[in-house]
């Protein structure tokens, strides 16, 4: 409120000024502990906070919100929720609302924030390509088509993440391709592509460090990986068995791959249409055993200390999740939180992990020591849940 | 203010009211990008934020800062300050002043928060032990003398970190023994004892993990390694090269343990008296090789992605920073920043550093891709520098 005004508001309704402006005074909180909860079928986000697991505000309008995810700003006050249909949406956690959205493209799957919190990057379906904003104004300030070598057919793009460096990694469905963008200068990208990683890459993820980016292949059998400390190296493959093989079995829902869930040296990883979740020696990439699960693994996320791994399912398993001792590799808990569990986010230092439970509109809380349920929040068809402290790391 | 107030603020000075309100109205901000520099001569901290890299409030009044450190709230609104002095101070970093202030002992060194973030624990040495107090008010919760067994002498306790489930543990110097505390019901805390562990354990820190707890010994060679996940197996001597040695060099400054700066599986950390880092294979506990420095390190800090680790110097050496690349294993970098290089402190996802340059009363940000200066701060003989994104680490 503008001074002059509040002179005006005071003469005439005194006191009205006053608790207009003391309405106005929001307490200051911290946003350390924040988070948002996807609820895709309204197109709208809850804003929750985890210390006392309650909910601060839910924010509608948000589009086509099916598959959407988020990141955060530096400062942990705004969230970029990237819509399904194009759309880019900026909230302020603070406020409550919407701080500015765009409609970017027709078709979009995620997208990464650059190291230093300036930039977001939008991996496109349609037209396939990779858009860069300015965080502060959502301003375009890139498009770099995915179109490949003399191919002017745009590649939808898949597994966009960010790398220190401010640059952005991300695969080329349609072209079999792995691109490298250096972002230090916003206006001229540098682009380093490398062709024939195999064919199509369906998704990508980069290790908790920023050394490493893995991409899926849908297309074929074994991982891609790429050296993001020597990129000169090239793009190799890994994991030769690893996929649907020589005759798939059926796969309901291709596993995600944007979690790398490590533990000392061991990724954990779902099989690929096998009740199964693999480990990888991430010293020579081989496979390092299987453990045997409930289901077909969609998530597999490791607890931020590494000691144990959850996993939820494909239909028919979906009502479940199973976790995983990291050390006896077996698996030391099955719960039932209801149908269809979506997702799960641990909290930062990993005592609790949010589950999101779709077909039941509950998101539960769990305790990852002792397996009790703490709460539960209501949520209308919850999938999605990211918590601020992504605003911290690498590969986001 | 209270609405009453308000009502007769309104009746009096109609507009008044409305200015002290407009005024008590702060912009909401985010707290991801805060942080706080201890100025130790002073007794006083500044918060700082590190997206426009600017000083938002200098508080004071908190005692003898020397060696002080501090841990964050969850919400990462609050910072927790340790000083040597006994006291331990509750800054809120939104409104910029002290929240409560204790002094709980006569002189101490350090502390944790626990992983729920509701405990704050307080390593002492006069009288030794650790008390534990709840993160909202301050109240003492627990207080746990460190006698040891029938010695009913408290001895001084060190290397105080947090752990997953909520524990704490820390290394007793006179008694040489290592403690485990699980604090679930913080009432009753469950102390676990490791007796001789090594001669006078002079500092601790524990895996980025929180898998593995380290402490260095004063009184003789070697590193005491306890694995969090195993305690039952005890601990054991690892590196019985490192320390002193039987003919010891003069150490001007025993390095600081308090970081375990990891990269893939090599720990780099300081050789004692030597003007050398080691690296420590993480898989077998063994020496892995050793980095020729400038000087005696002090602090040996890996950046956030592991590919770069920072090291600063004892005396006379201690106006210069080394780099070193931990691919290629060689010193890429010597910075100068000046006279009494103390502390350095990385941005969370590594863009950045700080760096505190006591005796030229400044603290230097430094791009750590380009090694470019990007500002300088002005403080008053600053120290340690501490960012909100710890709020989110295990270890802390």
């Amino acid at each position: 409120m503008r001074v002059e005004h509040l002179l005006n508001y005071c003469r005439v309704y005194p006191c009205l000024a006053g608790m207009l402006l003391l309405s106005a005074c929001a307490t200051p909180r911290g946003t350390g502990d924040l988070g948002i909860i996807i609820e895709r079928a309204s197109g709208s986000v809850q804003v929750i906070e985890t210390s006392q697991r309650t909910r601060l505000a839910r924010i509608s309008g948000l589009g086509d919100l099916s598959h959407a995810s988020a990141v955060y700003s530096r400062d942990a006050r705004f969230a970029y929720v990237f819509g399904r249909d194009g759309g880019l949406t900026k909230i302020d956690l603070l406020r409550g609302r919407v701080a500015k959205r765009i409609v970017q493209a027709g078709n979009s799957i995620g997208g990464a924030i650059s190291q230093d919190g300036r930039l977001i990057a939008v991996s496109n379906y349609e037209p396939g390509g990779v858009k860069v904003f300015a965080a502060d104004t959502l301003a375009l300030l890139a498009d770099i088509p995915a179109g490949s070598g003399d191919d002017q057919r745009r590649s939808k793009v898949v597994g966009l993440v960010d790398a220190p460096g401010n640059r952005f990694v991300y695969s080329l469905y349609d072209a079999g391709e792995i691109w490298i963008v250096d972002m230090r200068n916003p206006r001229a990208p540098r682009v380093q592509k490398f062709a024939d990683v195999g064919r199509q890459p369906y998704d990508g993820t980069v290790t908790p460090d920023g050394h490493y980016y893995i991409a899926g292949l849908f297309g074929e059998d074994g991982l891609a990986l790429l050296d993001l400390w020597q990129p000169s190296l090239g793009v190799r493959r890994v994991l030769d068995g690893y996929g649907r093989g020589r005759q798939p079995l059926p796969v309901f829902k291709m596993p995600h791959m944007d979690y790398w869930a490590l533990s000392n040296d061991t990724a954990f990883v779902p099989a690929v249409g096998r009740h199964e979740v693999l480990m990888i020696d991430q010293k020579n990439w081989k496979e390092a055993g299987r453990i045997d699960v409930v289901g077909q693994a969609v998530f597999v996320i490791a607890r931020p200390d590494g000691r144990q791994v959850w996993v939820n399912f494909a239909p028919p398993e979906n009502d479940k999740v199973q976790v995983i001792d990291t050390l006896s590799h077996k698996v030391i808990q099955t719960l039932k939180p209801g149908k269809a569990v979506l997702h799960m986010e641990f909290t930062p230092r990993g005592e609790q992990v949010w589950i999101s439970v779709r077909d039941e509109n509950r998101v539960d809380v769990y305790d990852t020591a002792t397996f009790e349920r703490l709460a539960s929040l209501p949520a209308d068809k919850p999938s999605g849940i990211f918590f601020t402290a992504r605003a911290h790391r690498i590969g986001q």
